[in-house]
């Protein structure tokens, strides 16, 4: 089975490993949200892309789901020593990605190239793809003034309300080399369990991807378990646009895009509702909480796909 | 009495030390050699500056001289893991002043502003200042072609025979705010047992700089001892541009822009020679192993300048 797996931060990087250890490296292509990245001290940062390759080559920060294991803070206290800003949580360790991907860029290298450099070297056999090469900038519209996310949901701590959202140079970018033939060649396109909202809505803001989308079989994933999200800002977006937060207002964000959609156990009273938007519909365990949960619930999205639009 | 001290590397790091011990914060100013400057992964990197800072706020490794004390090298193991060049040890901590440099240079700091916020952070009381807030590179020409500074230096390890040095931007460069006028107000300026050709000629090659010092009383300090640099390629240059090292040659080097000059006992014997350029002599132990020798080496410079230039 070909997949294409669309996915931003921590939860989306947990079911990408689980596909990852449930398909060959063939059948897997992932597309990774870029509209965090972001410079901080002339670095170029891209904490989507950092989360889900940390993730796949072992090297993630299990407690945390970002950063890395056995991570020190050499740097970052003599930063602080220099009254540096200090919001963003910059490790020692995870500090030579930003700094030899902010070289590579710098000798001409395009995000896709180094990207895919980095993967080699960590030993990440699937496909993994910015979902482009040029800058596009994820804005979160705020009662105090408009924010990038990264000063939203680090330096403000996702407190500020949230009136809209805007994704600055979506307009004129494109899709990443690979991105859109993968989609066009894939039996399906998973949406992982990331924020609609600044995860996966700025993929399908690159001109072409949506369309191409049209043609595939998408399947998502509510990242909405009970109401709430289970890390981050998702259900309170929702909340502050003024969509009560639910599975069903996910499966209604992602809207005629779907074709199936899973979501947890605690929301199976809205699978008639759901299933009344004319979806196929998963109800599982969706929360992963160990590596195991990661496969088990990979295996079960890929069945449920095989079954409801494999022939 | 008001001095001023240009400086380069470890060896003018360990005199200017010295003077900040004999002299009130008032009575000295600083000027650093920036030719050694450059941008490695993105990162605005000022070598000179940071060794005479460190040095000066007691932050130094005792036994480089260069780098910081405890430091540790966790992002330069993470860089060599990625196959990132780690041929310029950064460390964690050293890391942090490259930065945070990196982030004020790129929020419209001068150089000079963003020093003048480091020293005040690190309790420097004495004036320091770069020699120019413009971008001076130095390069050595040498048998396999141009090398900047810190490739020739540390990546190939001063091993490239030299032809001869350029400093790049030097004519278009300006003195940083101050050293003019910290120059014509002094009492005397002291070339540092700083390296000739590339520590101390930048400095001299910023357009204002030179000719200021001709209403001056300078005073050099040999970096050659016994033939030999006590540290780094001073000795090789001059051999290999076709003089002998000595510490008569590093007189000549600098010419009539000297009035005094101090020199270790070791060459005594050139004394005669050096006091016929017309130069007043002092002949001293110059080899700084402990703090109390710099003190003490400055404590004799200044007590000869008091005597043979101070009326």
């Amino acid at each position: 089975m070909k997949v294409v797996a669309f996915a931003g931060g921590v939860g989306g990087a947990k079911l990408v490993d689980g596909l990852a250890r449930c398909l060959s490296p063939q059948e897997l292509t992932i597309v990774v949200n870029t509209g965090d990245d972001f410079f901080h001290f002339g670095l170029k940062i891209c904490p989507d892309l950092d989360t889900v390759c940390y993730t796949l080559a072992g090297l993630a920060n299990p407690e945390t789901g970002w950063g890395r294991a056995g991570e020190t803070w050499n740097t970052l206290r003599a930063l602080e020593a220099l009254g540096a800003p200090s919001w963003f949580r910059l490790g020692d360790q995870d500090l030579a990605t930003h700094l030899e991907r902010t070289r590579r860029l710098g000798e001409g290298e395009t995000l896709s190239e180094v990207t895919s450099f980095f993967c080699a070297r960590w030993g990440i056999a699937p496909r993994l793809l910015p979902m482009s090469d040029d800058a596009v900038q994820t804005i979160v519209e705020t009662d105090i003034g408009d924010l990038s996310f990264q000063e939203y949901f680090v330096k403000h701590r996702f407190e500020p309300g949230v009136r809209g959202f805007r994704f600055e140079g979506a307009a004129q970018a494109a899709p990443a080399p690979g991105v859109l033939e993968a989609i066009f060649a894939c039996d399906v396109v998973i949406f992982c369990p990331s924020n609609p909202w600044v995860s996966i809505d700025p993929i399908l803001a690159v001109p072409g991807i949506r369309q191409a989308l049209l043609r595939a079989k998408v399947v998502a994933i509510s990242p909405i378990v009970g109401g709430k999200a289970l890390k981050g800002p998702a259900a309170k977006m929702f909340a502050e646009i003024g969509i009560p937060p639910s599975a069903q207002a996910v499966a209604l964000h992602y809207g005629s895009l779907l074709k199936g959609f899973v979501f947890d156990r605690l929301d199976a009273e809205e699978e008639v509702e759901i299933r009344s938007l004319g979806l196929q519909t998963l109800v599982t365990d969706t929360v992963m909480q160990t590596i195991p949960d990661r496969q088990r619930l990979a295996q079960e999205i890929l069945t449920f796909v095989q079954r409801e639009f494999l022939p």
